[in-house]
């Protein structure tokens, strides 16, 4: 019986690799350098070396190894081929195909980091024992990842899941990163729950511990924490917007839990009402018992979701 | 190897059966009634004497079945178990487990028809070999299965794939069936579109082909196929509706392919335009190759899609 996996969650500036058991135990975890240099040339040549060195470090023998899986910041398809990942280096790359070569005989499996890290979560974390789940990860951007069957919802393109780009507000006039208007990442993104602050003090002079000098999502919460109405306000207005999104999103998946993670989600258990209620006004009657949670892997959750591919 | 498999759609009037090889090939099909009477207990004992008696008939053994899929018209969780299905009779039913009772080691498996009717739609229809795909059922109302890696989406509570209640306009008045608002089965359903017609033409008394004596999906189409311009615009709107629905469902579950069936599908290729467009303008840049088209199979793609929840 093989007992080991590898789960390795590719960034921009560092690679972070954990050693597993099938059955999840995190034995080990580290991190290399990302050498972007060159197309990005080395960045799987040094992965296999990191392996291969923690194989010997520990003794493990190739036939241990059920396999090594892999989260990229791109859109990933079936077959493990990116077409585009800029902040790696990387143009058209077969990810799986180059990978497995390097591994000399041990299975390699792809996925897109956003979606990986909501399989972490639920193989280790807030979603533990559920297969009908979605992670929304409130960072810079929103992403996130929809399982359904237990398994991530990757897409004829590889580009499921984009949550953070699903339109919640048809009037709007500027534009998100993508082109589009109106999209969720506009205001539920810690940039978005900024733009809203901002937005809210420019036609206001009255009292509040919000400046405009130093506002962002973390400033926001702080005051909510403080009881300042202002902030109170605004995080309501990011509420309706990702709650609503997300009852419409549970219409169509059904999931038991919500796990919310990311950047935004650091501001704690405060965040939750803020999404809930809205939710569950809006909410189609079978999806009212859907639970929220905040995420509990942090920065592991790529890892772990990494290894949980190489296990279906 | 076991050859053969049954597929049944269970509906409030009739339901329909076929014998199919598990190729996919359908060597017969035939109707029973559908006995609601006492709590609908005679329902499934009908059934599974029809596929007694069809395998007598043709020589079947039970070894040669692999199983018997079903599809009902209720939610259905992973077990098989429906909480109310009103117009069969029944209340809370563990179908799956009875019907393997009865069928004496054969095995049973239990979907939601319209869920069941996107199965068929894949296996042997307009979306055949697409393992990523949306079918939309607009009848009287609006429903649909969601399929990505080559499964229907069920969800937690078998609530899954509810199109008809993504909600589409947050400023509606009126209230859905289900008690929401602004829900697309309001817009996009053949009672949506009468009731997009309807309300249309009370503040209208130019020239048109339609009267709001005799309105209905029907009417608006055939009069869009005479180039009406009443019927254009009231076609539009329900268009926009459905499109940018589509568009957000989209960027979640990334199909090859978005495939419309039902009743006001029978309008023709007329429709597909009026849905594409909006989906175009609005969509998520990684969707764009999305591709729309008529159902094929018409009524047998409940059993096609109920004889295919056997073959995973």
């Amino acid at each position: 019986m093989k007992k080991y996996c590898f789960g390795v969650d590719v960034g921009g500036t560092t690679v972070k690799m954990g050693l597993f058991s099938t059955e999840g135990e995190l034995f080990d975890k580290w991190e290399i350098k990302t050498r972007t240099e060159n197309g990005g040339e080395a960045v799987l040549p040094d992965i296999v070396d990191a392996i291969f060195g923690k194989m010997e470090e520990r003794g493990i023998r190739k036939e241990d190894v059920e396999g090594v899986g892999v989260g990229v910041p791109a859109p990933v398809n079936e077959q493990g081929i990116i077409k585009d990942s800029a902040n790696i280096g990387w143009g058209y790359k077969e990810v799986k195909r180059e990978i497995e070569e390097l591994l000399g005989g041990i299975r390699a499996e792809i996925g897109n980091d956003a979606n990986v890290a909501a399989l972490g979560e639920m193989w280790l974390g807030a979603g533990k024992g559920c297969s009908d789940m979605i992670m929304v990860t409130l960072g810079t951007g929103v992403g996130g990842g929809v399982i359904t069957h237990g398994k991530v919802i990757v897409g004829a393109n590889g580009a499921g899941g984009e949550i953070g780009h699903l339109c919640v507000n048809s009037e709007e006039t500027e534009r998100c990163g993508c082109g589009k208007k109106g999209c969720l990442e506009q205001y539920a993104s810690a940039t978005g729950i900024a733009r809203l602050a901002g937005k809210y003090l420019e036609h206001y002079d009255g009292q509040t511990l919000l400046s405009s000098k130093s506002i962002s999502a973390k400033t926001v919460f702080d005051a909510v924490k403080e009881g300042d109405k202002v902030a109170v306000e605004i995080a309501e207005k990011f509420g309706r917007y990702l709650g609503c999104a997300l009852a419409n999103l549970a219409v169509i998946t059904d999931p038991a839990v919500i796990v919310i993670g990311g950047g935004v989600s650091k501001a704690g258990p405060v965040l939750l009402p803020f999404i809930e209620k809205p939710f569950r006004e809006s909410a189609f009657f079978a999806n009212q018992d859907t639970k929220f949670v905040l995420a509990t892997l942090g920065n592991d959750a790529g890892i772990c979701g990494a290894a949980r591919l190489i296990i279906e």
